[in-house]
């Protein structure tokens, strides 16, 4: 029997194409991995062929990342449980409304000292009410720990071998370097820290202030406002953690998880672009929605509700005025230009 | 007597007569401080014209702020001396060359009591090797003591009135209120931290990162990888302060003059944009000063090597590989493709 480490890949998207082609990689060269990568691949017919038998053949997920090769040692599974099977390291990569289902698919059929590693971006709703991370949910459901990935990773570049950093957040230290192994490369470079829930919490809340961000670019407020609305952001994310996921360092959010991702999203980036565009033209999110994004929901007003159900639910509106603006302006209740009026009395200033 | 507080403006450039509008109003407005505020003007002859007439008959500087008014109740003045005679605020803003010839003319005129507040960014030369901040310069030079106000602060937009915030580094607790007091306005909000040598440097090492971002621009390279070396950059800011000017606090790179005037500097910003083009047309700097900034020098190739010399002088220089390659990118010894590899294996990555 082997004691190599078994890496399956659950999802195949366009990130997920982008991360397979690193652990594919780095598994083929590094001793304490089996070469053989697993990957998840919710099956579609594109022409007539099945999705997996292209990738298997052609090593290109020509739906999701063409252009690309997946390295030859990446096998696209259809079964998530076969998949999985023995599995040492599960990579999740898969949006997030899809996470209970697969983890209710594989209770019980994973490896018990298998080990997660979430690049899921965004909250889930809580039972109950309130907000639950990603990670969280999947260690509970599976009884295995979760650690995360985030970063400022735009799939594309990192597929095109671009230089970038990524952060991932892992609670047990004896974890760490096996993580970072099967993730680092020469181009893509990774931090770890020990404080996951901040990592993980950066990942949704940048959305929210990408929205801020899009609306100033909507209003032609200019360099300082758009600067100050992301530093607002900024302290109102570290302000959140501090409250609903306490414990957390400061200096995780000078991480790539943090300033940097944030930069990226606010600078590029959907949700700042369909923002800027809201502003623009007068018209719904849900219209903008259907209109630029192909009726895919956009992140950052979503995020903006499930946080100001938190806030409201614990009378925190009033600490967090760039977040309840922007959450306010998605819905309507509030008109873009109100936002700068939110934010001038701004508890940082006080 | 009056026991309000006198107000002296030494500098009357763009960003100096941006902030005469706010002192002025304030100024006016606030009952602590007398209406009369002096701007020290360097006489220029506008169209046959003293420049100190054209502002004090039409309120408008036509030379460096053409388009906005200066409130009435600021006065240009010709003279340094006549103009901070009795001040008890002397607020610096001009080009950080000319701070010691000013000081030396003013050795010995002021007020005892006055109090400093430097807008003037960049670092100075000490005799006998390494860098100093102006403020340090100004207090030892007057005996007062001297805070700094730093932040994402383009001047036209502060002219223009657009929502932006500011920090002042004020060492003196007592001193902090009035000054925020003469600046902050509804749209220019203040925050005052204690640590100023952290936002000091700020101001100036900020303009080494973009330098790397317009390189990354140059060459091309992508969101992800800009990301990376602004936030490499934020991280070597916050080392450079932490062994040379120790004693501050992490949270204060969160503020404007951290986190917010790093990201304009590397998005908009002039050392950004020349750094392109010395990328795009292989040109010098030089060449490109006398093109594309009518000779004027560009403060990042400058700092980058004042910064150099003090890490090389201490054997530094791979605790900062950012800087380094940055500096040497600059004056010709690298190429500016090299600048990835240089910090590929960054000691943040380690």
């Amino acid at each position: 029997m082997s004691e190599k480490f078994r890496v399956c890949i659950i999802g195949s998207g366009n990130w997920g194409s982008a991360i397979a082609k690193i652990v594919g990689l780095n598994a083929k060269h590094n001793e304490a991995f089996l070469d053989h990568v697993t990957m998840y691949v919710y099956e579609e017919i594109i022409d007539g062929k099945k999705l997996t038998e292209i990738i298997n053949e052609t090593h290109v997920n020509v739906k999701y990342l063409p252009g690309h090769k997946i390295p030859e040692n990446v096998i696209a599974v259809a079964d998530v449980v076969e998949a999985a099977k023995d599995a040492d390291i599960l990579i999740f990569v898969v949006p997030h409304q899809f996470i209970r289902r697969i983890c209710s698919t594989l209770l019980g059929k994973i490896k018990s000292t298998a080990v997660g590693l979430s690049l899921v971006k965004g909250f889930d709703k809580k039972e109950g009410g309130g907000i639950e991370l990603i990670s969280h949910i999947i260690s509970k459901e599976l009884h295995i720990p979760v650690s995360v990935l985030m970063g400022a990773n735009l799939a594309s570049e990192v597929a095109d071998e671009m230089f970038c950093e990524t952060t991932i957040g892992c609670k047990d230290k004896s974890k760490a370097p096996i993580l970072r192994d099967i993730i680092q490369t020469s181009y893509f470079r990774v931090v770890v820290v020990e404080d996951a829930d901040s990592v993980e919490c950066c990942g949704a809340l940048k959305n929210i202030v990408a929205c801020g961000a899009g609306f100033v670019d909507g209003l032609g407020l200019g360099d300082n406002t758009k600067a100050a609305v992301i530093r607002l952001g900024l302290m109102e994310m570290i302000k959140f953690v501090d409250v609903f996921f306490p414990g957390g360092k400061l200096s995780t959010f000078f991480e790539s998880c943090g300033v940097a991702d944030l930069i990226t999203t606010c600078y590029g980036g959907r949700n700042r672009k369909v923002s800027e565009a809201f502003v623009k033209t007068g018209k719904t999110i849900e219209e903008l929605e259907k209109q630029m994004l192909n009726g895919q929901k956009l992140q950052g007003p979503f995020t903006a509700e499930e946080v100001n159900y938190m806030l409201k639910a614990k009378s925190m509106e009033s600490r967090f005025p760039l977040f309840t603006s922007i959450h306010r302006i998605c819905v309507g209740e509030l008109k873009p230009k109100d936002l700068i009026n939110c934010i001038r009395s701004h508890p940082e200033h006080m």
